[in-house]
């Protein structure tokens, strides 16, 4: 079986024999993928020409009602997705459900809050600014839907969520998607996009989907364009740095891997509530979805006291989660995504050891659960522990993108910023504490190196959203090695697909103008 | 004289012989700047270590205070800021002021526009997002101050207010500032920043300058530091594409050159008012700064049957302006400001000729008033016409900068829709027309590639504030070949030092949070 691509309002299959897509547990082929022949400057362009301005004929209230019936087929098709999540990603049915769940609920999210915004068909940012002693003369600041195709280059951990989470604000601002999956798991989006095509719900143009190399697809990007990518910080760099993307100064959004931290306060003592909040945090953080989140908890940061206590606690807990084979129903981890993916973590835990101990795992020939371990792509569970983290390296700038984590001693609060900055920028960071005072100081010496932090207290419990979960009303993204990019964060999404300008001009003309609007301040409500 | 670099609070010489700054009227030596062997690294960290903190301790409305006091000590100092002007940049009074004095008043505007942020100390921005059912959980999104320091890299043609535009917001935010003027025209930032640091009222490390070449400086910045950049394209590309820059995922903010257009509307007859009123604006554009503004009008679209009617207008005009040293007070245009960029016009003027018939000017030849044309920088105001814009290359193309611009014919609204677009994103357009449908059209044809649009009619008539001027209330910046950057749009620019997160938490830890903040929704009243 080969993913056709849908380029131009077609189905086209792409050239050659194209790369396999396997199956993690078994390495059986489940489908091949080929962008080969296809002509991806001809599909950004019939994006533009057709998608794009068929969506902006319609105002921001009318195309939530097309993310409402996009995520009504996505639900429609939700068993088929789990089944493609098992065989391609090794998903457990909690995994399936946080990536398929995840993308409906977002559809849903975007939907919802997309029809506040109404009947405008751009947006009005802003006090009117007087520029003339009379008032004849005004300014006004407007966001306007880029007239240019969203162009999506994804990870292979989220091939259901990483999608509709960054379509469904793309759609609403009234610009076409084209997608590029990872190739390793294609096929879950690329069925979901054709579901959503067969039901001919969108405008022709308004969605494309290349499976496969993205060969030449940034050479044909153009000034009205953005491009929008998630994954390693190698590849975004690649990305920020194409000629062709430079020169014409086309709008990047990268979100990258980051080494997210953790941390429990210094009234963590065992036994609190705080202290066995963070425990089940961390063994769920390593648990779903095999570790394999950008927004997963890599460090571990605790007062040096409880280091040990908190080691064991983790420990004794991964000692009874079983992993193996997700047909399994007793298995709780599966498999990571393939066999480069399992050579990539072993290499990473193995430079962590160099400067660490470990405390659980960190068996290269760990036997999983109901599965041929020279075919399957395990890693085994690990958690390391880090005695002098000011002085460690790997520790802070070596993700292993698999279900590990590192302890790391902390002897005060300001080193504890400092080991917490060293991530060089991340996605999220969360602290477990009931000290005010602490919590507050922590904020504001990590906030401004990360894209959320999340706090959790004995009057929060088990409320809390989670470590690792992105909801769509607020911000996923972070700066420096997170990548600098914004996502989600309710409908301040939409800004990245708008171009903040200024109108100077008669009042009657702006008047004029602000009548087709929306207010811009409803994207922060 | 060589100039002296400000690093760590000293004053240091750099090594070496230096680059020399010349005047472009009699080619003599001014001054010398140097920066060989000032290490950029710790002066980047002298200022986040010492001026960071120092800034942030303050409230926005106490450092709203500082910028007061800097616009104060400027605004002292300002006739030894025009005689620089007059020396180093061949600037007559006109544009000395439109420099120097838009310098002083873009550094009030913040003082005024930063006191209304009060005593917060970061910006809590939009409503409470409900997390939890039982409201124990809420998330709250902050625009967090970044820990960093600013580096602007600033062009030749605005050495005062290139400086103040950017430090205001930087300043107001809590960052502190590094200035490497460009070296042509650095003497007049670095007097201002002399000035500013004998007076004494900023705190240690918020503002360092380096004169001369950049050197390794963008291999010590860091991923809670801002770059800020003014000038060509090319040199927009090699800061974006740095290895160091692209490894930490560096922002960047640029603004480049774009070939601009002003539009005469389909009711623009000869003896209309908008026909008058587009005339003027087009001579003085070519005018002031000898067209060295980035935001100066490169192409007049005007309906094919005013063609010759607004070229003859416009030429009378230019035959009359008198064109030479600066230091008669009958000259109106001076010279470039230096033989290089001499040089650099007459290339485009020169490849502009090949597809268009010339106007006015175009003379290499010849003769400025009071000075020796072999020594001195000077350029022939040149109009040029295009009959076919849509195929034309260079007209859409090449930026002269400097006293030229190229008129092009167009017969419908889509034609001139599809030629403003050709300049792949500019910093600003205008349309000078009293046909409100005409207006409405064009403005959303071409607002998305556009940071600035300026509308002018019989209505506003000489009261709007001029297609080139940026203003410090109305957003400077622009899509694609403008860069893709965002500058002054009022306090919208502290948006570029601030982090936006999302903190998640207990209702009592987001309210102290809240309780430090002043609200972002200010940053567009």
């Amino acid at each position: 079986m080969k993913l056709a691509n849908y380029v131009c309002g077609q189905w086209q299959q792409g050239a050659g024999g194209g790369e396999a897509l396997l199956d993690p547990v078994t390495g059986e082929e489940l489908a091949r993928v080929s962008s080969e022949n296809i002509d991806a400057g001809a599909m950004l362009e019939f994006a533009r020409r057709h998608g794009g301005p068929a969506l902006r004929a319609l105002s921001y209230a009318q195309r939530a009602d097309l993310l409402a019936k996009v995520a009504e087929v996505l639900a429609a098709n939700r068993a088929e997705y789990f089944r493609i999540s098992l065989l391609n990603s090794g998903a457990t049915e909690a995994d399936a459900s946080f990536d398929v769940d995840g993308a409906i609920y977002t559809m849903k999210y975007y939907a919802k809050a997309g029809r506040a915004l109404g009947d405008g068909a751009m947006l009005k940012e802003g006090a009117v600014v007087a520029l003339s002693k009379t008032g004849a003369f005004l300014g006004q600041h407007f966001l306007m839907p880029r007239q240019g195709a969203a162009v999506f280059i994804n990870a292979f951990n989220f091939p259901a969520w990483g999608f509709c989470e960054k379509a469904a604000p793309a759609w609403l601002s009234g610009v076409p998607v084209v997608v590029k999956p990872a190739s390793a798991t294609a096929w879950l989006t690329q069925r979901m996009v054709e579901d959503v095509v067969k039901a001919q719900i969108l405008p022709e143009g308004a969605l494309s989907i290349l499976c496969g190399a993205a060969r030449d697809l940034l050479q044909h990007v153009r000034e009205e364009d953005v491009i929008c990518f998630t994954g390693s910080a190698q590849t975004g760099m690649r990305i920020r740095s194409h000629p062709n993307v430079l020169a014409r100064s086309v709008r990047v959004n990268i979100e990258a891997d980051s080494i997210n931290s953790t941390i429990l306060g210094p009234d963590g003592a065992p036994g609190s509530d705080v202290f066995d909040l963070l425990v089940k945090e961390v063994v769920r953080e390593m648990t779903l979805k095999t570790g394999q989140k950008c927004t997963a908890i890599r460090r571990i940061l605790v007062p040096r006291a409880q280091l040990k206590a908190v080691g064991d606690a983790i420990a004794a807990k991964l000692a009874s989660v079983k992993v193996g084979n997700p047909r399994n129903p007793e298995v709780k981890i599966g498999p990571v995504v393939n066999k480069a993916q399992q050579a990539a973590c072993l290499k990473g835990i193995a430079q962590l050891k160099n400067e660490c101990t470990v405390v659980f795992g960190g068996d290269d020939n760990f036997q999983p659960i109901d599965a041929d371990a020279q075919r399957a792509a395990f890693v085994q569970p690990t958690l390391l522990a880090c005695n002098d983290g000011l002085s460690a390296g790997a520790v802070h700038d070596v993700e292993v993108f698999g279900p590990a984590a590192t302890l790391v001693a902390y002897d005060s609060t300001g080193d504890l910023i400092a080991l917490a900055r060293r991530g060089l920028g991340s996605l999220v960071g969360s602290i477990f504490s009931n000290d005010a005072p602490f919590v507050e100081q922590t904020v504001l010496g990590i906030g401004d190196l990360h894209g959320r932090v999340l706090v959790v207290d004995s009057s929060v419990g088990a409320q809390h959203t989670g470590h690792g979960n992105v909801v769509p009303s607020c911000l996923h993204g972070g700066p420096g090695r997170a990548g600098g990019g914004e996502e989600a964060a309710g409908l301040r999404a939409l800004l990245f697909y708008h171009q903040r300008m200024v109108v100077q001009g008669p009042s009657a003309r702006i008047a004029d103008l602000a009548a087709r609007c929306t207010d811009a301040a409803l994207l922060y409500v």
